[in-house]
């Protein structure tokens, strides 16, 4: 396939994620239109060999593929609209965060428009686009998937559809984007108490890769364990979490640090144990966290 | 070094973890002594070679080297103390969890008695003992740890010493550890979210998988601007965590979770803008952390 044989793609707003998509277009050789609400953000893709639209319909009907990346759902619809007229039988691509309900809003606001919709999750930071294990996953139409998907896999070589419904990848976004703050305070709670004891943060780095990867290494049982609802052979138990909780406040205290974060994962760990889950997996405090509490 | 020249271990506590250790000695040709409160649980290491003693003295005095591992330092403490008069000059390794004030206390306990102590904690599951990569850390005296190094490298090609303090082992265990719940936590509600839409738990398994490399690779860049002090340069902005946390209650709303313990996680975000670091890194979080708000 030749640079011209390349299916050419538009990409709608160039912030740090949509100029790292577009460079990777543009890298694989497609003719790539860009667009972006604050105009001078296009100047560097156009010096690497990008066509800048100033008019966001131009920009639409320049590509049968539009990839959009602006911050919010809201700020996509909002953006687009001028271009609402040029949509219709184009592929849409979207690639921004955002909720499940949000993204079903898109793509009836997209179906409006006979637009075929994607909507996809890019879950690596822009450095990693175009690289060969980068994931990228999408929802939504799959014959727009089976169409487009060579030119998708430039952005990275883990590309997904995960079904037809549309809000799949924010979906699954946030199912798995969710341990990703609370795993970082648990990160900088460790730094902050190595640091009152005047060591580095950087000491604990391996260990805590170490540590990670022992994670990843049990969530396959822990799946199987809430998929099969039986917590009964436990790698790890509810009271074993519940017993290591009991240092947690005197730890971030010796350190001088806020423990209040804690308290709701020791009250899920009770409320596990109430539950009649003391002895069973930890993975038990999934069926805590589907019943939720009066609100206190 | 054939079997008859290795040194000689006591392994005190044949839980699921003093079980593994022994295991692993054993398997590695030490003359291996074993003692537990519910002395059945030593039948199976007899069947494999171990010797066991009913009294705990006896078995103290059958080793230069004795590795105690039992749910707490409390356990640990009471269980030896009919052991006091034999433990002078022995080296006594602890290989439970607990907290650093803990660590220190078992430790001045140990000094009275004349025991070389290390204080030790072992970052894996049971089945990983013996391992290659398995890690071990220890703090305390350092001329325990070299004699004996090639001995409790048998329990983990990853034994490390981190310095003097004998509380260092609970410090970093604690440190490193403190992701642990709430990583899970974050899968666990990712999990019940795929479930309510009927999709499987282990669907998410490998994307969950790729998430915690990603986090991986960036913990050395959060480590030294923790480190620095300097947030003014961030891979992800404390207001981009904000606005991904504006969606997580509809989110678990949506799939009818508990969504109760993101609320600490959102204020620790508020009060780091409140301070100045919205557009700073994430890592200024740790800031926040150690300025504990009044008690609410
Ligand atoms: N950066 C990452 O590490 C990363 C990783 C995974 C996913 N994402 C997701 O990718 C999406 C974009 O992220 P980013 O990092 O590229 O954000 P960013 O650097 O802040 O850029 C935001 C982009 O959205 C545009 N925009 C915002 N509101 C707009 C509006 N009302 N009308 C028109 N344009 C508007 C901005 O235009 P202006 O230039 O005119 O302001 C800019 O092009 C977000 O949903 C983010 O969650 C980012
Ligand atoms: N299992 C793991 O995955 C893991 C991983 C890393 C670290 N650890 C740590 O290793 C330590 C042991 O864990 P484990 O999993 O082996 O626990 P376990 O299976 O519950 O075994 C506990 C052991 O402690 C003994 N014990 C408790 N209280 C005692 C007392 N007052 N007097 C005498 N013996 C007492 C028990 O004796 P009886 O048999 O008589 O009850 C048993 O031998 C804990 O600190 C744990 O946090 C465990």
């Amino acid at each position: 396939m030749t640079g011209q044989d390349r299916i050419p793609v538009t990409v709608i707003g160039l912030g740090s994620m949509g100029r790292a998509l577009a460079g990777a277009f543009i890298r694989a050789g497609h003719r790539t239109t860009v667009w972006n609400r604050t105009a001078a953000k296009a100047a560097p893709l156009v010096a690497e060999g990008a066509v800048h639209e100033q008019d966001i319909a131009e920009a639409v009907a320049a590509s049968p593929l539009v990839v959009a990346c602006l911050t919010t759902y809201d700020a996509t619809i909002g953006a687009l609209e001028p271009a609402a007229g040029v949509l219709e039988g184009r592929a849409l691509v979207t690639l921004n965060s955002g909720s499940p309900a949000q993204a079903r809003r898109a793509a009836a606001w997209a179906a409006g428009l006979g637009a075929r919709h994607l909507g996809g999750a890019i879950k690596n930071v822009p450095s990693a686009v175009g690289a060969a294990d980068t994931l990228l996953y999408y929802g939504g139409d799959r014959s727009v998937f089976d169409e487009f998907e060579p030119v998708l896999r430039v952005l990275g070589g883990d590309t997904v559809h995960l079904g037809d419904d549309p809000d799949l990848a924010a979906l699954y976004e946030m199912a798995v984007g969710g341990t990703l703050l609370p795993a970082l305070v648990g990160f900088f709670q460790g730094a902050a108490a190595l640091q009152a004891r005047g060591l580095e943060a950087a000491s604990m780095v391996r260990f805590s890769v170490k540590w990670f990867q022992m994670i990843e290494s049990v969530l396959p049982v822990l799946a199987e364990e809430i998929d099969e609802g039986d917590y009964g052979s436990p790698l790890s138990s509810v009271n074993t979490f519940l017993a290591g909780a009991a240092h947690d406040d005197g730890f971030g205290e010796e350190a001088g640090l806020d423990v209040e974060w804690h308290r709701p994962f020791h009250d899920l760990l009770r409320r596990a144990v109430e539950d009649g889950h003391g002895e069973h997996s930890i993975a038990a405090v999934t069926e805590v966290l589907k019943r939720p509490a009066a609100a206190g």
